[in-house]
């Protein structure tokens, strides 16, 4: 496994794979500190393609000054072992000086679907995303770049902005991973504590309830939000929210695919978690 | 010479020539209305180059509801034979509507450079550039990019957003082509009616005096300024700045090279030039 730390360097390895006609670039964008939600994105990474890239890269543009870019976790050491276990052709793992050099000035954003749920509380939180995807796209050039259902509304921007930019690469997302108790797996998790973990609960919980009326036919976003907020009582909520699953807006009824979105705020950790519904796959 | 008109038919055609490792791809962006100053960054993109590009698109999201977009000269057919006549391989004139689809979001921003001069009375106009630019990279994946002096600012802009965004383009910046009486060749110059053209004059008049007073020594922006200022009391005067080459942003003194802005409004035309000035290539 190769470990590659700076964007030509990166590059260099791309384009000399993408001489070969037959070969796939694959890649699995990641913050490091990885759980079986980003092993399972590079486990399709590797074995969907003939190449596989991982990137650790903790970016500073999408944290807020308030927000914990410090005390985000960087086990460096166990996620490469981890990626080397997966048989990851290259890990990615730039500085952030490489990344934003004396100058840095510039910033991608994509409007709309950017706005509301995390976008409300987290201002910058999308154009730090778009911005630093575009640069890791830039240096990696894959062919198909996996990204995890828990974040939905990153998925969103990311499948807007690549088709918005004629960027030409398949985005792959897949299914949100969870302990065996429901819970979202996040690098965040290791932040709570026993308390706040065992509230964290209500979170999955919720959208499981109402992912189920939907299933039987529950098409009201009022009655959906409500019935998840009633389960979460306990906790500080940002926001409920029932929206189109790929313009991220909200949604008056349900007659095609949606997300239905949560974020809570414990003492310990913001947790985010949603589930998709799509009234038309049900009828096939 | 063959015309492509799509995204992803022209990101086909480069992935193609990509594959051959000895095979450099120049890159001629351009709005049409081709005169000799595009002519020369073609020549260069296809003499230095092993294929060449160049594009025609009249972007509308660098014209502001109130500017010239439907004016804008689009002469086809007589753009297609100059191309041809110059032997690039490769015309990509997509469709706005393929350009910008229904639901498009995506806007790359370049701060600090994108201000003051003609960013100031046009201020979503780099905005429109950097993004429309980057959407053309995208498909068209030059190894060199070639930009003409004359759009200094844009110039800056592009070269910013290519180290930030780590694309790995060379922009090659070509010096200004000009009229026999000096003024600098621009497709609004068409524009122009006799008694403007006449008085368009002024601008690269009053910014060559200035050059020659650069050259003899003078290092006081207020100076330089304030005299082509005085040369130019017949029209409307938009800015005349002194600026860092690079960054944009007004300077001081002459310390590193710099370059002479100015744009002026008359009644059938806009009209913007500039000269550069390095006192450090004088001294060698």
């Amino acid at each position: 496994m190769k470990i590659i730390t700076t964007p030509e360097a990166m590059r260099a390895w791309s384009e000399a794979q993408r001489r070969h006609p037959d070969i796939r670039i694959g890649f699995a964008p990641t913050m490091g500190a990885l759980h079986e939600g980003h092993l399972c994105l590079v486990r399709a990474a590797v074995h969907e393609n003939d190449v596989a890239v991982a990137s650790i890269f903790v970016n500073p543009t999408q944290f807020a000054p308030n927000e914990d870019f410090d005390e985000y976790p960087r086990p460096f050491d166990d996620d490469l072992a981890k990626l080397e276990a997966e048989k990851v052709e290259v890990v990615y793992a730039p500085t952030a000086a490489d990344m934003y050099s004396e100058g840095y000035a510039t910033y991608v954003t994509v409007e709309g679907v950017s706005n509301g749920l995390c976008g409300a509380s987290r201002p910058h939180f999308f154009r730090g995303v778009a911005t630093v995807v575009s640069k890791l796209f830039n240096a990696v050039k894959p062919h198909r770049a996996y990204f995890g259902q828990k974040d939905a509304q990153q998925c969103a921007v990311i499948e807007r902005m690549v088709r918005d930019l004629d960027m030409g690469i398949e985005i792959v997302t897949l299914p949100t991973v969870r302990e065996p108790d429901g819970l979202a797996m996040s690098s965040r998790n290791k932040y709570l504590n026993a308390e706040d973990r065992e509230k964290a609960l209500c979170l999955s919980k919720a959208l499981f309830h109402a992912e189920t009326l939907l299933r039987n036919g529950e098409r009201n976003p009022d009655v959906l939000i409500s019935v998840v907020r009633d389960m979460m009582q306990d906790v500080t909520i940002d926001y409920v929210e029932l929206v189109d699953s790929a313009t991220m807006a909200p949604v008056d009824t349900v007659a095609g695919p949606v997300t239905l979105a949560a974020a809570i705020v414990l003492p310990t950790a913001r947790l985010i978690d949603n589930v998709r519904f799509d009234p038309g796959a049900q009828q096939t």
